[in-house]
């Protein structure tokens, strides 16, 4: 694998495989291997309590299903593309999976969910209380840990990223059966929910590495696209297959009225009323029967919603690998290219 | 007022009239009132949210109840009685404040309380969604706060004092009706829950006036035995009477099953098997009938149990006291002590 010919081939081929993909997220992982390794066993270490057993009993079942581990993938790597030789990245990594694995389990009290990548919920297995708490002791580790790497700038960027998370989330609430948001609110919640910290996730190992200026910039655009791209891409896929490989049933996000991109979409191109008040019915006042979702499927068709969504997701998708050429090229580089084509070849 | 007199006075009379108590909260308020008003225009100004409305009408909810501000100002009485001449001791009050109301709206959720501070809860009047993530942002601002005051041990301490509060909110789940739980275990809760942040709100204050570390460690120990005496009195409190200005029910921690010092006490002397099954019953399987709660209250009187707790608080009390001998009398200690006559004064 050269440096140049890696990220030409993999934006020539906008549709690749998905197993060519893979391979990408593979080689990403395998640059950074050591690294995680220090990740993983930093995540054990910390999500310990002396006093209270319950938390490693909640967090081993949250960490133990998995997860790609991506967002603390992408801070080692940004890191070490920076030519960051210290070890204060893994710190950071493990953060960034910390302040993720705490948003999941609120997340899943407030949505009552009963499956996380394809295992129950820890709400579910134990209760809700047990999330929340278990959840702010998270919030409290990663804060600690992020602490020891001693940089201001990286508190603020984590800190920032975290009340921005909040806020997203909360405007998911107002949003969520609310057939009025428009796209601009959309984006703004899903920047909130997902992409501030996929920007962060990046930007710290930037920081980190005191790369200049206009790298840490480029790192910050990077993960903030790829993480835009990464929720449209999985808003679409609510409704278009491939779900298996989500841990997510295809008609969630419909069942549960939440308007996302296709949702909008659909709506701004309902042709009359009756169609319109069939969205209004679905969505906004979850009154669903036998039918609806493959109505409403049918109605995303014809509106090329879904395509609409998969348009925006590529584009996003775009800048992401464009901010890279802030960067020399390399391997690294590369992978994180990959990457990109990794989120959006989960469409195919 | 003498700095010398202030306090003799207040440690002769150990049971002084509530009213003289609550003069001498209002002594402490009005040394530091314009610090207190920076405090709370800080506060309205970093609760507010752009995007996201609904964070200011739950968060002016909870601030509107008021409370006393008694967190935030032992934080800025602490580092005005150390010396401290700058401003960002106003910062770090507000993000205690913060963190205290933070931890307020996930308590309700977790405790499904229906009543705080005589109001009904923000979890009652929006939903829990809205008290987990509101939480969630509050905590992240509280984080924002720190961070711009600049200190890399300031920040340390209050993330500590983050990861014990949920560690201690953790432990009262898994001790709530376990009638095994020790005397230990149930201090190493309220440590916890409650005495952390009083230690970290004081502690705060001797390290941002750079104050000498004996005092600094003085200001911690204060901080961490008011708090523990303020937890065991409410305790007591909720088998005794004075409920009027908690806003709170005498009996909900026996509703609750909840295991406190005074049940601890209570079960530890319980003199025969029926006694030991009757505590059981209710508290472990809170299985409970009309009369109970009064039997409850014949058995902890009998075992001097309310007595015992109150002792025990009183132990503190002289603890925190002591720990200002570190600072030279002034009209601020003076105050502080009779700070801690507030709270016991509360047994009255």
């Amino acid at each position: 694998m050269t440096p140049v010919t890696a990220p030409s081939a993999s934006s020539a081929a906008l549709k690749p495989a998905r197993a060519d993909s893979q391979d990408a997220f593979q080689r990403l992982m395998d640059l950074v291997a050591g690294d995680l390794e220090s990740v993983n066993r930093l995540i054990a270490d910390r999500m310990a309590s002396e006093h209270a057993p319950r938390i490693p009993e909640v967090t081993r079942h949250l960490v133990e299903a998995g997860g790609k581990r991506l967002r603390p993938i992408l801070t080692l790597a940004a890191a070490r593309m920076s030519g960051y030789a210290g070890e204060d990245h893994v710190k950071l990594a493990a953060t960034v999976e910390f302040i993720h694995t705490a948003t999941l389990l609120h997340d899943d009290v407030v949505d009552e969910s009963a499956q996380r990548r394809g295992r129950p919920t820890a709400n579910l297995l134990w209760d809700n209380k047990s999330s929340v708490l278990v959840g702010d002791y998270l919030f409290a580790r990663s804060f600690q840990l992020m602490i020891e790497a001693g940089s201001l700038r990286v508190l603020d960027i984590l800190a920032n990223a975290s009340a921005v998370i909040a806020e997203g989330e909360v405007l998911q609430l107002a949003t969520a059966n609310d057939l009025g948001t428009g796209e601009a609110a959309y984006l703004q919640m899903i920047h909130g929910k997902t992409a501030a910290l996929f920007a962060a996730a990046t930007e710290v190992g930037g920081v980190i590495a005191a790369a200049p200026e206009a790298q840490v910039q480029a790192l910050k655009t990077y993960g903030t696209a790829l993480g835009m791209a990464f929720q449209i891409v999985d808003d679409v896929l609510d409704y278009g297959g491939a779900s298996a490989t989500l841990g997510k049933n295809t008609g969630d996000d419909f069942r549960e009225g939440k308007v996302t991109m296709p949702v909008l979409l659909a709506v701004a191109a309902a042709p009359d009323e009756e169609t319109r008040a069939f969205w209004k019915r679905v969505i906004e006042k979850r009154d669903q029967a036998e039918g609806d979702l493959e109505r409403a499927l049918e109605l995303m068709s014809a509106a090329g919603a879904l395509a609409g969504a998969e348009s925006r997701a590529r584009a996003y998708a775009a800048e992401a690998r464009e901010a890279l050429a802030a960067f020399p090229p390399s391997d690294l580089r590369a992978a994180l290219e990959g990457v990109v084509e990794f989120v959006v070849s989960r469409l195919n």
